[in-house]
Formats: structure tokens, sequence, C-alpha cells
């Protein structure tokens, strides 16, 4: 079998930084986890926040703190710096090689979706961000890594796509119209869905926007890691 | 523009966990940096060294610490930590967007490789691992990005494969090969070189293998972030 993510991320019209953080780390057993957070308001100020919460729980996760301990930690120092006035959803989504299973710990209202093959389900019991009280309790999910299993997650930047217009997205059934075109790599589907938001934000996406998603493969490959990463510099004015 | 970097790793031949760690970190000002380093010796041990170096690294860059300074402050923590008994070899490769440029940062005997068209160079004056003593320097080289620019950086089982046989691979050739065939994607170069020092070692690496290519186009596509992993996931008995 083979794990394979993707990610996919675009800044707010006309702000040149994201708010939404999105990194990888190593677990100390030879897993991963990817952890995403998006900070609230955007611009500068959201992306201190995000990178500060992507910070605190990628050093713990690296230290072996679980993945729901990280989250807590990473709610508590956000809730002592700044009283609940600003918070942070977050997703950490693990590969985790001791139980053999992905653990998904959520605290963003938004859903995750989880497809086996035909079947299309969402995670979406209700679920609030990082910093709003001293007590925030992260859901926790896991799922046993199995051939066909995909994986959606995403900021509120991709529900809110064409609210502004009056035609918001619908996220399930993009979803499943990749999925059912072919068998898509990850990167096609989160791209696929990146393109769908924008384009219903007519070319100015009205908040940060991140898709991430998670496939396991059959495929029987080399036992080479791989990772790559694509950053354009168009819209960096002092490179151009 | 746009940057692309990709990498591949495999571990020594029976030994599950690579004793190379590689991470990459977002910088405040919107930039990226990539973090490899080879821990002494190979598996757990090896892994527990480059990952610490790593982690002091990554959370210095993060908070906007200069390379130089950072790779200084991870060799510090090493030698006072091992008093000069275990040591790490260090690169970061830096997308600046403050200066516009690629900041090598490189505390490792192997060369880095620097190709524009046909022209190759490599970067090699003598250079020291973390962790050898109390004032350990690492050499910097700045960058202009320019479309056509490819930067070639790996760890040491690169160099010593195929040595045991006494066939050692010639990379430069290996890469020139690649360059000249046509315009390849930095996956691919990273690939192919990866799969011809597993080739040379007789599919049984003698050491842990990583390779990291960094790649800018002329490109111009959409203004999304991409990041991609793939993890194998067949060599872990208790997963299969």
């Amino acid at each position: 079998m083979e794990v394979q993510i993707a990610m996919a991320k675009v800044s707010k019209y006309a702000v040149s930084e994201s708010g939404d953080t999105l990194e990888v780390v190593e677990r100390p057993n030879g897993g991963l986890s990817v952890v995403l957070a998006d900070g609230q308001t955007s611009g500068r100020g959201a992306k201190a926040i995000s990178q500060m919460v992507v910070r605190k729980v990628i050093g713990l996760l690296a230290e072996g703190v679980r993945d729901g301990a990280a989250a807590r930690a990473a709610s508590d120092a956000l809730f002592t710096e700044k009283q609940g006035k600003v918070i942070s959803t977050l997703n950490i989504a693990s590969l985790d090689l001791n139980s053999g299973t992905i653990v998904l710990t959520r605290n963003n209202p938004a859903p995750v979706f989880i497809c086996r093959g035909e079947q299309i389900s969402t995670i979406e019991e209700e679920s609030i961000p990082l910093g709003t009280s001293r007590n925030v309790r992260p859901l926790i999910t896991e799922i046993g890594i199995e051939p066909g299993l995909v994986i959606v997650i995403y900021t509120d930047g991709l529900t809110h796509a064409g609210k502004r217009r009056g035609m918001p997205m619908d996220i399930g059934a993009a979803i499943r119209s990749v999925l059912e075109d072919q068998d898509p790599t990850p990167q096609m589907l989160a791209d696929t869905l990146l393109a769908e938001a924008v384009r219903l934000d007519e070319n100015r996406p009205a908040d940060d926007i991140s898709v991430l998603v998670l496939k396991v493969t059959a495929r029987i490959g080399d036992s080479a890691r791989r990772m790559s990463v694509r950053l354009p510099l168009d819209g960096i004015a002092r490179l151009s």
C-alpha cells in the first residue's frame, strides 16, 4: 500500500500572504502528520496565529505527544495569549504506523469527507476552533488504512466560495464527480476542488482556501518516500 | 516564475527507519526553507539526532532567525548534548522572498550541484558537520532566482553508493545525462539519481540516501501553492 497526500492553497484575493498554514512533520515512529490551521481574519495577523498554532502542534507531535493532547495544548496557549479574542481552526491528519490507522483530529466547523469507492460520508459533529475557551475538546476519528480510502479536509474558504454571489459550492457533489470520473490522484482532486472554488469566487477568492487530500492506494512500487512542492512566484512584485 | 522542489529518500537496506530527516517550513515572510540532516550511524539513534537538528533549525527559522545563525545554534546544541561524540550533516535551502534569492547553507562534506542550462558547477569547499566542535561555521551561498536554475543536494548515501563494489557513482555525469535528455521535472531528476544509487548498491542501499532538487521555471500558471507526499507502506510488517 501507499499513502499519498496532496495539498493546494491560495490566498484571499489581493492579499499576498495566506492566513492558512499547512505543514508536514515526521512522527517519532516513522509515520507522519499533516497539520492545517486557519487563523481568524486574513493576511499578516491571521498568518501569525495559524503559524503559532501549527508550530506548537508540530513541536509536540515530534516529541511523541498524542494528537489530541497537542491540539489541547495549542488551544490553551492561544487562549492564554489572546484571552479568547482570536481563534484558529485546526485539523491534524496523522498516519500512525503503530496502530495502522489514520487519526483525524478536528477543531473546525467545516466537515471532513471520508470516501470509500462510491460511498461518501462526512464527519460533521459540532466542532469548535482553538482558543475559544479554557477547555476546548478536539474531535478524534480513527480510520483503518485500507486501499481506496480518500479523505478530504479543507478550511472555510472552500465552504464560503461563491456565497457572495449566492452560489455556494456543493462540496460533496464536487468530490463525487471527480471520484466517479476516474481514479484521480489526490493532487487532481485537491486541484479540482480549489479551482471550482476560485471559479465560484470569480477568480477573486473571498478568503484563504486550503484543500488537503489523503488517499490510500494498493500500489506496489519502490520503497522511496517522496515529497514535492510547487511555489509560484508570479504574484510577488519584488521578484518580478 | 515558479520554484519546484522535489525530494526522494530511501533508508539503508534492512533498516526500517531512515536516519535522514527532511522537512519543509514556511518562513515568516512567505518564503520557505527545506532542511535536510543526516545523523551519524543509522537507524533509530541516527534518526533521533537528525530529527533533533531539524526541529531546532526549523523552530528558529519559523521565528525569523537567519539560516546561518540557526545552523550554528543547532550545532552548539548538539555539541553541548553529545560533547562531540555524535555529529550530523545539515543542508538548508531557503527561498528568501525578501532578497529574491535562494540561500544555501551547508555543513556537509558532500558537495552541492548548481546547474544553469548546460553549465554544471559544484559548491565543494571543505565543510564540516554540526556538533564537531564549539565553533562550527556553516558555508552560505546566495543565488539569484532565475528560470532554468537547478540545484541538487544530497546526503552521503549517494556519494557512497556502489563503493562497496568499487563502482562509485559519478553524480555529476548522472545529473548531466538527465538534464541533457529533456527538461526534467525536479522529481524526475531526484528519482533518477536515487534509482541509480540503489542500483549501484544492488538494491540493498549501504546507507540512508536522500536527494533534494530545486528548480526554477519560467512557468506561468495559477497562483496556488501545492505540496504532495508519497509514503509507501509495503515495508512495514505491522501494516501488511
